[in-house]
């Protein structure tokens, strides 16, 4: 008998990868403009123009030995060192290269903090929505994901369910702020509540209790009155997972970094206990060519103003169109209320207008679904049409 | 408290690393070139010029979605068929893209599998010498590693060793050829009649023995007169782990397989486990880039003839100064007997001449070290008076 619960997991992929491979099949039916696929996280705005020349750049003036050669299991040296450094410019840290574990992305940042967190009976806490894959990590660790409700109107802390959620069990709350798939973004006065509710609680248990921050979208929001707090600068035992992925337009090559602040309790020994998980889990070092763009180009960012053209233009249409949306602070999502109560029944009937939306029921928040603005804008403006006869289908 | 084996696991880095980052220190001393470093299996020989030619070619041709985006978790859908007609070409047999999982490398693809057939308790055997990683990704996976002595002069399997190690228990068989430490290639005879042995105990035990082929040296032999078995075609239940880190050197980006033939013993459920497990370890997808690249360049291989030169040079003087050497058929790695029975006080003493080898105590043959001719040629001339005096101190 193999592993059943591997099995199962692969037997039942992820609704996004399902939805988006329907997308695919439908695409080469019926042509690829009358298919309006918002299902998966996939940016379509290209990299910044110095990310691909310097890709090419290395290749022309590096030895292969630097090049496509192992870097250490943290990560090169360099690389760490200019994330440090462009942190520290940004927000007015004084974070080292020895801080920072190189990883394949936000997946295996996630997985690889968990899995050196965690023992077995641990609880990790989330807020709802949340991205589906916690709930994978955090059982695979042996360890069990405890889901809080967020405020059903604003999606920000619910501190009285947050206070039900947390026990003597807690090891480690993630916090995913822009939110994937409601687009919400933590202020400042939430922080703050949540890092003295935090050490309160510590005190009370007499151990840490970290704060695992998810944050592949922080350099997206779109607004001048947005800021996403730097979540270390408020509570001492935070742990930040960091990915590429989004602000680079770089999902596929799997870049990102784990953050162990110094002031975190124990530091040394967690930042340790990293290391060991990611050899455990069979990461050897993150590509080393991209790790050698991203010591280059760490500072950039893919242009956001696309981003926020699709999100104006689709929350606009929308909530016109009498749809009940989450107005997005930042990532690429708009979180919409299903006009029936069953989501995946209406995602069923969004597809008979050729619109793929992901019902949010896997996010912990049933009655809601996901639609990823991260694409043209002119997908947006051709479903629009589509949109508003879906919303007459429900006499909006 | 945090996990105590993952802080353990981080605080007991490899051997290799640490002798690695020994001749780091040492280069930084007392200068490049006087510091012969055989530690790391790190390939020196360039990758074959159309790898970066063709990323530079699909930076310039392909769109940005198409290059850094997600691929499909199980990996590129042509990246994939063109593995599959590769190996059909070399070894006359009918892969499907559909039987080959996507990876970041031999490591990966190694603990994906592990973790896609262990259950709690089950038994992996694998033969020493072998890569001390088999041990964390076994036991990490809730599985316990036993280990079979091979023939101490010839290391090819001991069959009377086998068939002790062999139980009720066990889940699968790890065969590492060529093989790292010693570089032994496993004959057609030992592959046929481990099949048979396997088969015979699958019969006896009325379950399947699964014989994981760990193969990233399959393209490094240097003989006209040895070759590989491709060892599916010897054995039903046989599953590939493959990377390209040597075959065209890039250990760093992070690149290999899994294949699932499909006469393996439910096999679909098999490759469906081995989907769940990446996804529980945090994997993604592997690099897209460089998927993109190993679709229009698997069938290449570095240049071998360096490391045959290396090879012979190093084989030839080391013998003659009167060490016991295993003649190497593959690999880039030569294996040598101990003058004095405690290895790591003979690297001590090897230290004392900059000569930078690792003992093979972690490998599971203590008394011997491994030699790591991934090196340049010049290296290689330039150790020799060194190794002369270190077999002077024995009187050899």
């Amino acid at each position: 008998m193999i592993n059943q619960t591997m099995e199962q997991l692969g037997k039942a992929p992820s609704k996004i990868r399902e939805i988006f491979a329907y997308g695919c099949r439908r695409r080469k039916e019926i042509g690829e403009d009358k298919v309006f696929d918002f299902s998966l996280g996939n940016p379509n705005v290209p990299a910044p123009k110095e990310v691909n020349e310097t890709y090419k750049a290395l290749i022309d003036s590096s030895s292969d030995v630097y090049l496509h050669g192992y870097t250490a299991g943290v990560g090169d040296d360099s690389t760490r060192a200019a994330i440090a450094d462009n942190l520290n410019k940004r927000f007015g840290t004084s974070f080292q290269a020895g801080d920072l574990y190189m990883t394949c992305g936000a997946a295996a940042s996630l997985k690889i903090t968990i899995t050196a967190l965690c023992c077995s009976g641990d609880e990790i806490v989330t807020f709802a929505p949340f991205f589906p894959e916690y709930r994978v990590f955090t059982e695979t660790a042996g360890a069990k994901l405890v889901v809080s409700m967020t405020d059903p109107d604003t999606f920000q802390i619910d501190f009285d369910n947050l206070a039900a959620a947390v026990t003597e069990k807690t090891k480690a709350l993630i916090v995913n702020s822009p939110n994937n798939p409601s687009g919400v973004v933590i202020r400042e006065e939430g922080i703050e509540k949540l890092a003295q509710f935090l050490e309160e609680r510590e005190k009370e248990y007499g151990h840490p209790i970290y704060l695992i921050t998810d944050e592949p979208y922080r350099e997206l929001v779109y607004d001048s009155d947005v800021s996403v707090p730097f979540v270390t600068k408020y509570y001492r035992n935070a742990i930040v997972c960091y990915s590429f992925s989004k602000s680079l337009s770089l999902p596929g090559e799997r870049i990102g970094y784990i953050l162990v602040p110094e002031e975190v309790e124990d530091s040394r020994d967690v930042f340790a206990a990293v290391c060991g998980a990611g050899r455990a889990l069979g990461y050897v070092c993150a590509p080393s060519m991209t790790q050698h763009v991203i010591e280059r180009t760490c500072g950039l960012v893919s242009d956001l103003g696309v981003y926020r053209t699709n999100r104006d233009l689709l929350y606009n249409a929308l909530t016109e169109y009498g749809f009940t949306c989450v107005h997005p602070d930042g990532a690429f999502y708009l979180f919409m209320k299903s006009p029936e109560p069953d989501a995946s029944a209406f995602c069923e009937k969004a597809k008979a207008f050729e619109l793929l939306l992901v019902p949010a029921d896997s996010f912990g928040t049933p009655g809601y679904v996901r639609i990823a603005y991260c694409v043209t804008t002119e997908q947006i403006r051709n479903s629009l049409p589509a949109f508003k006869k879906l919303a007459g289908v429900y006499h909006l």
